[in-house]
């Protein structure tokens, strides 16, 4: 009975489209309206892993990232990355063209991801109704600062909000006394991206559900999902056990600096050359091992190192002890022979000690990607790698680079929705795309 | 053709489990062969949206991860949390009673999730080509500190470990002159469990995946996916646009301590009472309606400040100034003002602020779930939340906090692989369970 089957949208009218990369997403289509961090790299981690992602950005400027970070010729480095594997088109959602324009790709959609403000969507006429309407059963994935709803949920929220709100900038500095400095922000947009994988999980289990419950679900009542991530939520949910323990015991978590507060020793220190060496020998059979290195090996049997809670209590001795030596050391010194034992431990890297990693290089996350802009540009690769599937099949990559504003209008909009030349021309005057 | 259906092997022989929280991926099965943070983070957030967990652990001890932070009676607060939704048996994967049970686990499962040292599962006999052998499709997840491949898969890696080689560790504090403390770790297992977040989308997109390509798919050469998450990989996948940046033009993104490099002004400042508040007044006008609420509303017309160019310029004497207004303010004041004219800010939470927090607790972030062997104990909530899905359906929830080791071993060795009392007693009694 083969009008009781899914009807399989995509593959007649998305014909002629650039092939992605593979992968097990493949023939997923996923419309983004998302802008800055959050949505857009929810969108990179699935359009890596093959899905169709067509990315919708406002005419000409497009979306704000594209001038973010380090430029060359005008262009952000970043955006080769963030907006790799996906299809670039403008639809001003502030004229009714562009609506129409959105509402036509969504018609055609599995999922819509978006970031805006809570509210913003449904002013534009694109609700969880709408979309429903549009597309049933598409997976509507929305993340925001704070959440769909609640009290807060209008607020301005940027990521170091998130995080801070989330209680993990709290836990991000030393003790108090140890420096008057803030705890220090972790360096990239962390909030934002873990709530783009949390959404990005909740987007492929709502796709699962569809799956299982069949094509004929819309009758008995199934309506698509509305998965609702919140940056705050997202970091919140990263807590471990702050929130039993401050409930049971009162106990509010401190921050650590760099050490862990449960066990000993591990830490970070300087080599003799300069750079940061981080040590894990947390384990009475690996504080031994370090032991020995530091041709101290009676060391663990010393009454302060004797066990781990031991070592916990005089952690500052012990701390001591072991920064001296690293001062004896080289970094490569203490690279080889620390790791050398299979001590968990390594250099704090930079973005260089990355490139030149050899367990990275080996496993492709180094990349050379063509960028029709820059030329060759370094890529990261695509996590999770992933072996099997069909034959033939891949698990995803880099089909190609962050596509300019609009790169995709014309062949998208003539291609897939069917729209005139003449009728592109007079969209693209009135500034509707 | 009933013959060429996937079988529905879940419902009948898992009948008599208690019922989970429901959800988008009810249903669905995963043995977790997990233990500490990352592949037990992942199988939370997939047993939160409703998935069958059953984790196995080593007999009497369990995962050591349930001795970890504060006690209440010789358990684990943060298991309570950890493990919740799950259900939880044991079986000594080093002998032969106990791969076996894990066999015929595995055997209906539609996924496992690993975390063992690469190599180790196969040394027990529990390799992919033995679990595709045993549930055909079946989505085996892995999770390690560098990878299944390449020079260094064997090497010992904890998830410090995993942050300061995947670059975050070194974005994580002061520049250089500042501060001689060494940059902070984030105070949580942060890399285990953003790997734990990449492992679960893999998974879910991989169900997806098989999903489509249906029944017969083995058939054709369908292999099921092996899914390989490091936790190296996933912290270095977001360092945004560090790595092309560094490859076109040497540049070494370094740590800003507590601001963002390009944008200004966005710090974190001290109120009058101590505490840290963050302002993220960055665009021309949020930085103006800050300079009305410090009563100095021509700061945006001095050319230091005219644009953000010039802000990041002078963002020294810029601070400063915002620093001494923000230490003659509350933080209650700071809250209620700054946020009152939705510019992005906050103050930087402990857990004890996360818990009074009113957004939070509208959208049921902050739950009371009753612990057997605590009473009640405060969770986080599902993240992310969910709404539509078939009718009457939730979008998942707690539905039981973490068991006790080998809580479910009845149940399921009994109930679902048929094996009689005696044979329990037996598997008891050698170590086996």
């Amino acid at each position: 009975m083969p009008n009781d089957q899914p009807a399989d949208i995509s593959l007649p009218s998305f014909a002629g489209l650039p092939e992605g990369p593979g992968g097990p997403l493949a023939g997923l289509t996923i419309i983004e309206l998302g802008h800055f961090v959050a949505a857009p790299h929810c969108t990179r981690v699935l359009a890596d892993l093959g899905a169709r992602v067509i990315k919708v950005e406002p005419p000409v400027k497009g979306d704000p990232v594209r001038t973010w970070g380090e430029h060359v010729n005008g262009r952000s480095l970043w955006f080769s990355v963030h907006g790799r594997n996906k299809l670039c088109v403008t639809a001003n959602l502030k004229s009714p063209d562009g609506i129409q324009l959105a509402k036509d790709l969504i018609a055609k959609a599995d999922a819509v991801v978006e970031n805006f403000k809570p509210g913003q969507l449904e002013k534009f006429g694109l609700g969880p109704k709408e979309i429903e309407r549009l597309s049933p059963g598409c997976v509507f994935t929305r993340i925001s600062g704070y959440g769909q709803t609640g009290p807060r949920a209008q607020m301005a929220a940027f990521g170091v909000i998130g995080e801070s709100i989330g209680g993990l900038r709290h836990l991000t500095g030393f003790p108090k006394g140890m420096t008057d400095l803030p705890p220090a922000r972790v360096g990239v947009s962390l909030g934002d991206m873990i709530a783009g994988l949390y959404a990005a999980v909740g987007m492929l289990a709502a796709l699962y559900e569809r799956g299982k419950v069949g094509p004929d679900a819309h009758k008995e009542g199934y309506m698509g999902r509305v998965v609702d991530a919140a940056l705050t939520e997202s970091v919140f949910s990263f807590l471990e056990g702050c929130l039993p323990e401050y409930g049971k015991l009162g106990k509010i978590r401190e921050p650590y600096g760099s050490t862990l507060p449960t066990t000993a020793p591990s830490d970070a220190y300087m080599a003799k050359t300069g750079e940061w060496f981080l040590i894990g020998a947390n384990s009475d059979p690996l504080f031994q091992k370090l032991a020995n290195l530091m041709g101290q090996p009676d060391l663990p049997k010393d009454p302060r190192f004797v066990d781990n809670q031991s070592r916990v209590k005089h952690v500052s001795a012990l701390d001591a002890l072991i920064r001296a030596w690293a001062a004896t050391q080289t970094i490569d010194e203490l690279e080889q022979k620390v790791g050398g034992e299979d001590i968990p431990s390594g250099r704090v890297y930079t973005i260089e000690d990355c490139t030149r990693d050899s367990q990275y290089l080996e496993r492709g996350m180094i990349r050379t990607v063509e960028d029709p802009h820059f030329g060759d540009v370094l890529h990261p690769g695509v996590v999770p790698m992933m072996t099997g599937g069909p034959k033939g099949s891949t698990g995803g990559g880099v089909a190609w680079a962050g596509p300019a504003v609009g790169a995709h209008n014309d062949i998208i909009y003539r291609g897939v929705l069917g729209r005139s030349t003449d009728e592109l021309a007079r969209l693209t005057q009135t500034g509707a795309i």
